[in-house]
């Protein structure tokens, strides 16, 4: 079995994600390259010093820029950007629904606008996974349609049935791209991706329907682009029932330390979000004792690394004096040790996840960081 | 003695600087660090990645933000940077006349406003001495008014014999700082710059008369700033006659890679530049076949390093393909692999000067270097 289960605890578990480049220890989380480097200035080599399990890279950006032949000619996207472990490609949904203008939905896909020098392009479920297949990623993920909450009941209907049926071209294109002899990963795996807004039945009804095509795992998409948190948990408390257990898990773009504490609870396996690169930017870091703003003036003479007793190789080596001040400063370096902190927190928090889970002391983890590690401090 | 020539070879010096931070072996290149970091994300503990003998900081910057009251009290520029090797202030000078507006100099020195915010600020050669104190690095260097080229030779000639005046409270202040018990660097070393535009007489004369204050190093300054190349070397050649035999000598703000070859061939033994992080901006990369742009389209789909045989860590690891990549994405990354091989050439090319110099063919790396090292390829 390809995934398999070392323990569960309650809803949460602790998993085993065998990939053809390499066993993904779960639950964890995905550090996101979007146009194949992390943001802040962070290299495929970097990563391994931060505890990066997998990378993930986006479908959408890499199309556009370089290019899906050109990553292909490159050797695929682990060659190109030096990454040995796996690497998930998501499908370029989202970012064609948020990102590009001018859309247009048919049977086929959608038209759209390059957010970058606003040429015309197509992008249907074929065209996603022969771009997946060209990126020649561990893990691809199936086309479909993300819409934002709230939604329309009705809309929402139409659209899940559309993402079913996107997601049965999908699953007929990867099976005929991995059997073909210039394909560069012939053993790509699919994962599905379960939408239908913040309606339980259309959620159930879809999660159903996708739990039948024996995908190599489930997502669940179309969260945290708007509603509550407590929507967004309860959601995933509808759902996971109905996802198959022998199948790794994967919430979507989902989220603070908290969300993921939490979501382990319910049973997801796999996360993946900006937040660590993207509060970096703002000098907003993550420590076990809450959110620390490095603006704040309070730390323009403070020696102390960011967290003291973290290991990352930013709080091993500078001040927050001197990371506050290169931030102040405009230099690169700040906003690089504030990403490699925080993607540090991620990775480390979830290996914490994992060994509470071994040891039978998750709870009590939930319990300490409620409350807690999502607070200003 | 403090520096110690270990060969020479016509005017060109293989030279050893004993300072209190650790030995700089001569010829050598100072790698800048403006604001107290590398421009394009790399830190202190790259730098000994790419072959960096001497960080140089700006005394200017770091006096406005953080304060070098802050950088004091983080310990001085080496500790708060994390750079355990020597580590050269410049005066503050350059950057009061090419940074700030509405300058008035006056005998004691100069008011101007401040680049970021438009505070008014009052810089003489006492106040660079005691900025350059607190920021405790191994040189300081004096305090010096630098004019534009072409000048008047009226003006340079008056702005010359200010600049010795300014020179010898330099000394004062720092010989009574570095008596200080509260100093935190008490050997800080002391480096007189030559002055005089592109007039011999001013020149010569304005050497020979710094040449007697017994400094610790000497700087040509005030060249590479609008003048023809033949002309800065013009000037070298009539001054370096005059500077002390005993002392390192330091063409500031020079230059590309046949500046300093020329320059190392008429006595010079220390340079800095931007060059490296500057070029590495626009993707042009310094290589021992000239200077390539990694943006042109021929290197799209380049498997090849930069610079085949390269050691350097960009080079190691990553293609030309991908660095074009994220350098047209605007990743970090992309800028900070420019970098890191841009400083790894200079000081390499340091390097193999010496080693040149040590065995008796550095003509021959001289006239091979000409009409390559700074073509475009």
């Amino acid at each position: 079995m390809p995934f398999g289960l070392v323990k569960q605890l309650g809803q949460a578990r602790r998993g085993a994600f065998i990939t053809p480049h390499g066993t993904i220890q779960t639950p964890a989380f995905m550090n996101v390259a979007t146009c194949g480097a992390i943001k802040g200035g962070l290299s495929a080599f970097d990563l391994k010093e931060v505890g990066c399990q997998v990378q993930l890279c986006n479908t959408y950006h890499l199309h556009l820029r370089p290019g899906d032949e050109t990553v292909k000619a490159m050797g695929g996207i682990r060659k190109f950007t030096g990454f040995e472990g796996p690497v998930l490609t998501d499908s370029g949904g989202f970012q064609v629904f948020s990102l590009a203008s001018l859309r247009k939905i048919t049977e086929e896909g959608v038209s759209f606008q390059s957010h970058i020098d606003g040429r015309k392009i197509f992008m249907g479920p074929k065209e996603s996974m022969r771009i997946q297949s060209n990126l020649a990623s561990t893990i691809a993920m199936a086309f479909d349609e993300c819409v934002e909450n709230p939604a329309e009941y009705a809309y929402a209907k139409e659209s899940c049935a559309r993402t079913t049926r996107w997601l049965r071209r999908c699953k007929t294109e990867m099976d005929r791209l991995n059997g073909l002899d210039t394909t560069l990963n012939r053993q790509q795996l699919l994962f599905g991706i379960n939408q239908g807004c913040t309606f339980d039945d259309l959620r159930v009804e879809h999660m159903k329907e996708i739990a039948e095509l024996d995908l190599d795992g489930y997502a669940v998409g179309g969260l945290a682009v708007g509603e509550p948190t407590e929507v967004m948990y309860h959601v995933e408390e509808m759902v996971i029932p109905h996802m198959p257990k022998d199948k790794p898990r994967y919430l979507m773009g989902v989220g603070t330390p908290m969300n993921i504490l939490e979501s382990v609870a319910r049973g997801i396996d796999l996360f993946d979000c900006v937040m660590p690169s993207r509060n970096a930017r703002h000098g907003h870091l993550f420590t076990h004792e809450g959110v620390m703003n490095l603006n704040n003036a309070k730390y323009q003479r403070d020696p102390d690394p960011i967290e003291p007793g973290c290991d990352c190789p930013a709080c091993k080596r500078h001040s927050r004096a001197y990371i506050r001040h290169l931030l102040k400063s405009g230099e690169l370096l700040g906003l690089r040790l504030c990403v490699t902190h925080n993607l540090y927190f991620y990775n480390t928090l979830l290996a914490d996840i994992r060994a509470a889970l071994e040891d039978g002391t998750f709870e009590a983890l939930l319990h300490r960081a409620r409350g807690v590690l999502d607070r200003r401090i």
